[in-house]
């Protein structure tokens, strides 16, 4: 079967390689993977950044999409034919984060979504919801499952609910998607009038652009009548975090599940700590998350935002235009 | 200022009366009634089945709406001119139930709606919420906060999730409504076929005619593949109880709410422990609440279901018109 | 090796039998039993009125203790020598109940713990926690877990809570324990004065006897000033539900557990409704609660009760010792 | 009556005045103020750092206890005779925290305890627990409320559970003795042996000397045997922050209640994303929390630790010894 391996860091180090195919042991499963997605996690993984303990050569991506092929014995919940994704946390089915539970996630240090074939536990996987397209259920097991997470079980947001979310990439698209589903009145900031009238189509409530409104923490606060947001998924880390609590209620949540305009903060923690904000790290989420935000996407028919489409031989193209920042929703590669 | 007094048990006791005007003490407000809302509540005060021990005569009615017209000292909450509900608990404003929260309700023991002013206790109002008019907001104070506090403080339902709602009397038709709101499915039962149908128009995802399919219970546990609905709003009480835990998944919740089709039940306990069930008891909720449910409504531009408006001298007819059953939504009274 | 066969109906059907000795599969894990404990769940079946449709023969009880004595292929989470329990619920490790998580418990449909070897999951384990004995541990697996189930995961009880735990069997006496381990007051009621007297030496704030203080619900009340208990562990169902919900505060949340004194019951459902009670159906709980539970039995060097202990041979007599009520605490078997 | 009033910034700027008797009006109620404690945050007000724009003079100190010596018109909740505390958020009784509820503190911008009389709302009172002497209830407002609300509002912490607690301040002494009463074992930090082996004696699991250890997040860690504490209780802010991530485990709570050792902090965002942290801002908590703190401490009989006791003409140097550091526990005034 085929592969995209990355045998040392960069990305001119991606290549496609021949791999033997995988026999499923008992309770373990085969895919074989149709399409796959990228995050910024895997770019930051392919450059040596992310984890640089990770062995090599490593198949990238967490996210995909797939049909079961072949079961092992004792496998009860699935059967071959089922359209499935595989789940970021092949171990965390339920409850609270544990060692145990983090330790095992595609991409890294496991073998991901960039091949032909997988070989997963059973427990590892989840039914594709409604009619999605393998493209489209290719983006959510990562992307979509950490705006759910945010929201829903960090987050607590109900209907009437004013939700920040930064910029236009894959989990703040789900965010907004998904926080509109809940029946938030959602807030976009980008730095591109353009992309926030797609945020509009998409269901936005407000939309403000950063580069004209650098206090757009205040701006955010001042939308709600004074009252301010009651939650912020936090993509860019150092770069935006003031704002984002700027942008808070007392007692409201910031969801921090990304750091990609920097990691490293000068923070005062009076901010924090007098107005009684609470900020929730997350990474992903777990299956029972996976499964539950499957059912609103089905009954709502939601449709994941795909950006661009890749082949599989154009692997490195499609980081190089995730590295971009031009995308709008998620870059996926088809295999 | 005119009231409608109940002055013994029964609907022919109910009589168009002359009161002095309030004058508002430190922190009180008078408010002026431009519109009440009649609950199943309100009907069995009258008829003297609800509590027995009320002194009369009383002003029924806990719902309605109204501007501010006088503010006494020290109030900071409201101002004259301010369109306002008041709320069904005066005391209970956030946090867990208590006896004393609970005391004050209107319409029994205190005086109720039904009445040109009413003195009130700063504390015991909330802003109308949007642009709704005074029937519409009339509706909000007992019917909509129960159906918010049923799915939202008791339930945490939320997008995806599926909402079993009994009828289409006022607690039930803003269940559905707020129910979708959430993003959540709402599946309706009804004896007439044109109810369902209108059900639908209001954003129900199935109608099951309850005459038609009494097993309606099974009904919509297979509609929801086998797996069971997540939440049921529980207004028939012993008629209905049975199935209501039939349509349940494990670890669903069925919200107390109502008891329109018998108080006294034979009921099974396994069928609760074994299937890990709770049913929650619910008598409205809290202003916090309330408020939160504003936003929603507000954000949403979400409509009260008026059935009907009656001027305040007919307000008779209007309880004769609630026992009929035939409404559909809110019945009204115009102050 | 040996086992306890139920071959049909009724504890004279109870025999020791010869099976072959389980090797383990992948992921899976041969446990040597060292001791088994008895729930009145155990009896019922045996009797016949518990899982009629259950195929015989079975080995009975779901409870157990012992050392691990062989691992397959890919297992993690155990070694050979470690000391552990079966969990009850060997498919639910955290997060919802679902059916599926629901389906495979020990002793019922599945064979249970009076055997010397058990084949089980290696997810269906749990660590023994401090240095408890085997006979100690053996007791943990329903009956510990329901009331710590009952108390943290659905009751949320926290130090200055009040709760009322119903008579001296097994999960009763370890809700009395691990009530005092969370800092609640805990009342319990017997119609013994010898039993009342060793539950206060467990820690009990208040004992009654409800053979002279029928309305024992209503004294509970009166013991908490008026407030009225926060929560009540029911395993009497039918015979004590309403002395329960009358001994609740509003708000209050009664977690049913058992049903000894009676499955049906004639309810008066305004009596749940108009004081916001809560009614939590409980069957064990998952693998997380166990080991969360566990960690407080090690900090705390909690001893569960052993009330007498019998030899694999005389299970019979085991079963009539738990079925004659004298029992205070648990009822063990050596293996 | 007399009143401690600070006039100007500066612990040389407090001095006693004479003010005129307040008298209470509907919903008032007069307490005589008979011992008052000192937080923290009042030695940053006087020195004026806390909030430079608080128009002085002011009567510093939120904490107190006293009696109620007159109550106003439609007053209910208490009697003269009644022994009381005040609570901090004047206006904060349940729920969320909001701009209006957080406003009116007592000691900023609210005239505080240092007085002989106080004019409150009678919504802005608890009874005192127990038996409890005026000084020892003095300290629950602020100082044991914050730590009751870390632990259980927002930690959620129940018996089992491992919380690590900095130093031996008044509220990491309560987070302590009230950490032991739900059953948590509590690991506390601190640079006296001394002081360690008076934590041990009110219950501490382990005690870990900074000094010795400047890794103590690490050695915490350990102690737990890798898992990690579920909850830390922070007041040192930016000097000990990083270590108390280094404590938690993966999907820990770390309530920030303080910044003693700087407020401005060098932060690594991933150090929260990646293990899934929750920072949980708390500015003491609402009435609700405190009375439910107050039954832990009447069935438990708990014992605020009073570390020295000042006549009110020496109010200064109560606050001298406070910014010395020496003290283990509270500091009060007598009054």
């Amino acid at each position: 079967m085929k592969v995209v391996e990355l045998r040392a860091w960069g990305l001119e180090n991606l290549v496609l390689a021949e791999r033997p195919e995988p026999q499923p042991g008992p309770r373990q499963v085969v895919v074989r993977v149709r399409a796959a997605s990228l995050n910024y996690r895997d770019l930051l993984l392919v450059r040596g950044t992310y984890n640089p303990k990770q062995k090599l050569p490593i198949v990238p991506c967490s996210d995909g999409a797939g049909v079961v092929v072949a079961v092992g014995d004792r496998v009860t919940r699935v059967r071959p034919g089922d359209r499935v994704c595989p789940t970021f946390h092949q171990a965390w089915l339920a409850g609270e984060p544990s060692r145990e539970r983090l330790r095992a996630t595609l991409g890294s240090p496991l073998d991901g979504t960039l091949a032909e074939l997988m070989l997963l536990d059973e427990e590892g996987l989840v039914a594709i919801p409604g009619d999605l397209s393998d493209e489209q259920a290719a983006t959510l097991p990562c992307a979509a499952v950490t705006a759910w997470n945010a929201l829903v079980t960090a987050g607590g947001v109900v209907a009437g609910d004013t939700v920040l979310v930064q910029g236009t990439g894959g989990v703040s698209i789900f965010a907004l998607q998904l926080g509109v589903l809940l029946g938030a009145r959602v807030v976009v900031t980008s730095s591109s009038d353009a992309k926030l009238a797609r945020a509009r189509e998409l269901g936005a409530w407000e939309g403000i652009n950063y580069k004209e409104v650098p206090a757009w923490g205040v701006r955010a606060r001042e939308l709600t009548g004074g009252r301010g947001v009651d939650h912020v998924v936090e993509v860019g880390g150092a770069g935006t975090f003031e704002q984002s609590l700027q942008a808070l209620r007392p007692g409201g949540t910031l969801s921090l599940i990304g750091v990609l305009a920097g990691a490293a903060l000068e923070l005062r923690l009076p901010a924090i700590q007098m107005r009684m904000l609470r900020v929730q790290g997350l990474l992903v989420g777990h299956r029972d998350s996976f499964e539950a935000m499957n059912r609103a996407i089905a009954h709502h028919g939601l449709r994941p935002v795909v950006d661009q489409v890749f082949p599989l031989a154009e692997a490195r193209a499609a980081f190089e235009h995730l590295a971009s920042g031009a995308h709008f929703g998620k870059v996926v590669v088809r295999i």
